[in-house]
């Protein structure tokens, strides 16, 4: 989704490259294997066969790995399109939920969040790949309002937002399982919210 | 809300103290003038005036003094008690939106979820902390139950929960600032869906 940057690989598949390729795979490798918390330079090195000193040289930290990586690993994510809101609304949370049950994903989620507050460049990074998808999967809003569903001014970007956010409020601040009652609850929640107007542009507070 | 926690303090009001106290205020005051990512154990000590080599020996990493600091400021929050379970849930909105208005608050929070994904017992500090905060406003849902408004089997903490989502999805995801207009979303979504038993414990899935 986001082009690779790059990483000082001036010669495509080359050394550098495969140095590029070979530290990546083995910081995901890392992340299916322990805790974010316990990764460290070394052990990518140990896994990769580079020097620790290139890593840091070229990445600087852990954080700077996560951020390269995240570029490779942003998928595009399934649209459903099944003729109603609702229905689509809980197919996009159910996707998610999965997603989230395995632990190497929520890891990568947790490691491209904290090497976004660590490193600037993450968090433009991050910012990019999530404006990007709850953009794409906006587009289920589009089809609701031509089907009237929901009024025309929907703020379609929030309403992804809104089914987005509880997955993340479990990982990140409460650190409980994703389960499929919180995709039941986010994805019900917002459907009603969008039905009744509430995601309007143009909405008066109370 | 959370004992401060005993950080070799044997002598309360002794110098372990009182180099405690002078640190945390330290790294307070640093949240409220730069960047999470830019404060460092060498500007702590600098602030303080306690040597980088005590800072590191004591709590190790900025999360450490981080972790250690989020229990001295998580105050209680007002429970607002309007009467009605609408007007009290964008009442609470309100206030968080008016807290994370704050840099300095957006940055501790950050600064804890990173802290949490690096340092496991900053992770158990969090949700204690959170889990505690949740179960304190909750009891919103406990009135609203008493006077009809909702469900008596209402996961009164998953609404709790659903309306803090949105803000930390903005905070940490989308990295955009707070506003009313997101206050005012997040508690109408909770309310309809509460209203209409999506919050029940017995819901079954669509």
């Amino acid at each position: 989704m986001t082009a690779p940057r790059p990483h000082g690989s001036t010669r495509p598949g080359g050394r550098t490259a495969r140095t590029r390729a070979a530290v990546l795979k083995a910081a995901w490798d890392e992340l299916g294997t322990r805790e974010f918390s316990d990764i460290t330079i070394d052990r990518i090195a140990r896994r990769s066969g580079v020097h620790a000193a290139t890593i840091r040289r070229r990445w600087r930290t852990i954080e700077g790995v996560i951020t390269d990586m995240l570029g490779q690993h942003s998928g595009t994510i399934p649209i459903p399109d099944t003729g109603s809101l609702r229905e689509d609304l809980h197919t996009v949370t159910r996707s998610i939920a999965e997603f989230y049950a395995l632990p190497r994903n929520r890891r990568l989620v947790e490691a491209v969040v904290t090497s976004a507050a660590r490193e600037p460049g993450a968090a433009e990074v991050m910012r990019a790949v999530f404006k990007n998808r709850i953009k794409q999967v906006s587009v289920l809003l589009e089809r609701a309002v031509e089907r009237g569903e929901v009024p025309a001014d929907t703020d379609a970007e929030e309403v992804i937002a809104a089914i987005g956010a509880p997955f993340y409020y479990r990982l990140l601040i409460t650190r409980r399982p994703i389960d499929t009652e919180l995709a039941r609850i986010s994805a019900e929640s917002a459907y009603l919210a969008a039905v009744e107007g509430v995601f309007r542009t143009d909405a008066s507070p109370d």
